[in-house]
């Protein structure tokens, strides 16, 4: 998709000067950095840089922007949106050599981290402490590329998003300038809330280089759980009573009987084929039990089936692993498929009605759509299976995607619940807040970024 | 301390038109809403007016915008940090009259209300649906006005501050355009994070008018109690291990044996006079009970005393009273004083020694200084009771906490955990954060109040 473009050479011999072999334009380099999860075409960019500290980030910036050429901030390259294509070329800045833990402050319950940090990584360094960091978006992302989409995942429904667990950032900005957003307290009323700003700007503001994240003690019981239910309707409502119950449910996500057979096949399980709630529950043992049992009795109610348990570690890795493997497993439902992922969440109390009416709709398209979600947050995602060779089925899924988005719309939703925005969601952000709200985030980036440099085409449209 | 001014009389007959009888210039009314509760002499408004909606706000910021007159926007007046003084003049734009609460929706666990709803009000409201909403400053603030200061209080340590618990805003800028921030699903990635960064703007880059909020079901068993201890560091301490422990504690506060005796004296309780934690358990009945069973025996170990139990509500009620009266008790500690509150917060590994120092410190001061805090965030608070009519008074607690807040940023900590940097805080924010993340805070407060007309003189030094 790129087209032939002219790349000033002097911009690389000034980012060889300052990052020595670290530095690469190399084609294979450069389509790893052209493409993400997403279904959208590569587009390269024409160097990619791997820095190794904030200066260096800083020092790399100011070249770029002296020379008005774009820069990319990588991660591993896990988004969904297109987040990190080059669309308008330039420098993509690969974080990942970026990886150390800087601190754990195990009795304040925070680590700060350099930004290529995956969460994986961190849970590793971490499990001596007793301590976990909790955010869990099914891929090993970086802390990073996390804290700039804002991401979520399994785990939110009690422990919040990236929004929640991020205390301060270490932010490059366009001009040079670094900041620190915050201080590590727990909470602080100082100022204006610059964390939050930067969390879920995909780097359309700025490069975020260290971030500083909470972390929770492991609860003495954990225990996982699935229940298969009879229609989706009986997953949502028995999710919902959990919730309004006062449930401190760890994880609940759902799964439709096209996913469970999905998985089934991929992982050779043998889980009961029908819509399925997996279910986590974090406590003391004997809040565990209390926990299980108030939502049995619940799922009951709501047309589930038995629980089938999983509480020795192994078992509870793999029943999630699963859950995880749910992507690669329903690509395999049409081998050599992408997907179109879909990304909206409604208000609990329209979560039903959101699904039944989708799953409707989606009955006439060309392939299995499996559908899988955080419903606790009533959000929820489908796959549209796509041949990445026939446009015309990127089409289709796109048709069924906008109409999903508007019907989620209608129900008071939004457009993405944790993909974010990056190139994909453009249009859907602006029929969802509106060209006044639109027109704040654009006189935002015009502030942080007023030559368009820091992941151009991307969040807001300029125009 | 108001100098003369004269002001410009069209304003106010532009505002009449406006608004008719729902403008004043009386004495009385500019008086009341040119104090808050803070230590700062007098700045009073040269008009109160009184909005009954987001459009009328938006008109009589259109007014004051032309005739580049300042705008103080006004809840309840209980600010700590000076926020509501007119220290420029201008207009008071008493929010107090849009009081409704919009809408209730139970199963999504939200509540829209008006920015002059105070927290009572709408916990009085939701009452017969077996939801709450827990943020709790002690004072029964406007909850637009704790959006506007970021406001947390005795239960942030489980349910967050209203970071955490505003879910969208509707704002009015200085230019007139409204903006709702966000949508009402429980998290969204779509695009940047206007809610937060209004929540704790303290009214210098808009209006907030509408406050979307989180509420929580009343779990189904609530006991409070409280625990005298041998020392300061060993209330500290058990707080420390309790939060490591993974007790999900939904309140614990901290009071010297100072506040106490003044606790005792004003209320007629008969608490043992030491320094003493007020604890708050949520949850299941044997949740409750086991989370209180380990709180007890980690108390035990750091010269905890016995628990003295209330569960019934009148009995929770009235202890929780007792707390929340302890600004008011200690103030007669020194009849006709005023107090000098302190707000630090550090990380919870410095917490004891913070206090340890501080204590130390403030041995020299003319009068007791109470203590008292959130210790499960590392926030507490010191009263320094001054003498209004003696400037050298309020110089001497001046100092004192300026030694504080020095000791508290080498501890990495925050010079303000939940009261704001209003007027009083402008020079510690800027020791806080450094001259670089100050310089963004002002870029941000330029491009959204380019005549420097909401609330000027607050939070940002603009030069």
């Amino acid at each position: 998709m790129n087209k032939a473009r002219e790349f000033d050479q002097s911009v690389v011999a000034e980012l060889r000067a300052l990052l020595g072999d670290r530095v690469s334009t190399s084609a294979a380099v450069r389509e790893h950095h052209g493409k993400d999860e997403s279904y959208f075409p590569y587009a390269l960019p024409d160097v990619v840089v791997f820095p190794h500290s904030t200066e260096e980030v800083r020092d790399l910036i100011n070249i770029c922007g002296r020379h008005r050429v774009p820069m990319i901030p990588f991660g591993v390259g896990t988004s969904l949106e297109g987040h990190i294509l080059a669309v308008s070329g330039g420098v993509s800045i690969d974080l990942s050599q970026m990886n150390r833990v800087l601190a754990v402050h195990e009795t304040d319950l925070d680590a700060v981290v350099q930004a290529g940090v995956t969460r994986k990584q961190l849970n590793e360094h971490i499990k001596h402490t007793g301590l976990f960091f909790p955010v869990d978006p099914g891929a090993d992302a970086t802390i990073g590329g996390m804290a700039a989409t804002r991401a979520s995942g399994t785990s939110s429904v009690r422990y919040g998003t990236m929004r929640e667990n991020v205390v301060s950032l270490k932010v490059v900005l366009a001009d040079g300038r670094i900041i620190q957003t915050q201080r590590r307290p727990k909470k602080s009323a100082a100022g204006y809330d610059l964390t939050r700003l930067f969390v879920g700007s995909e780097g359309t503001l700025g490069i975020i280089t260290e971030v500083t994240v909470r972390l929770y003690p492991v609860q003495e019981a954990i225990s996982a759980a699935v229940c298969a239910f009879e229609s989706v309707d009986g997953c949502t409502n028995a999710v919902i009573q959990t919730i309004q119950s006062g449930v401190p449910v760890a994880r609940c996500d759902i799964v439709c009987a096209t996913t469970i057979e999905a998985i089934n096949k991929y992982k050779k399980t043998s889980y009961r084929v029908a819509p399925t709630v997996f279910f986590e529950f974090h406590g003391t043992k004997a809040s565990v039990i209390e926990q299980a049992e108030t939502v049995q009795a619940i799922a009951k109610e709501h047309g589930g089936m038995d629980f089938q348990w999983a509480t020795r570690p192994e078992e509870r890795n793999q029943l999630w692993d699963a859950r995880h493997n749910a992507y690669f497993a329903c690509l395999q439902l049409r081998p050599g498929a992408r997907a179109v992922s879909t990304d909206v969440c409604v208000p609990i109390s329209r979560l039903a009605e959101c699904v039944r009416e989708t799953m409707a709709d989606v009955k006439s398209y060309i392939a299995p759509v499996p559908l899988l979600g955080h419903i606790g947050e009533g959000n929820f995602h489908l796959m549209f299976l796509i041949d990445p060779a026939k446009p015309e089925e990127t089409e289709l899924a796109k048709q069924f995607n906008r109409r999903l988005v508007e019907r989620a719309l209608r129900m008071e939703g939004t457009c993405t619940g944790e993909h974010g925005v990056g190139f994909g969601k453009m249009e859907s952000l602006r029929s969802e807040l509106g060209e006044e709200t639109i027109s704040v985030m654009r006189d935002l980036k015009r502030l942080f970024d007023p030559d368009n440099l820091m992941n151009p085409g991307k969040v807001v449209p300029l125009s």
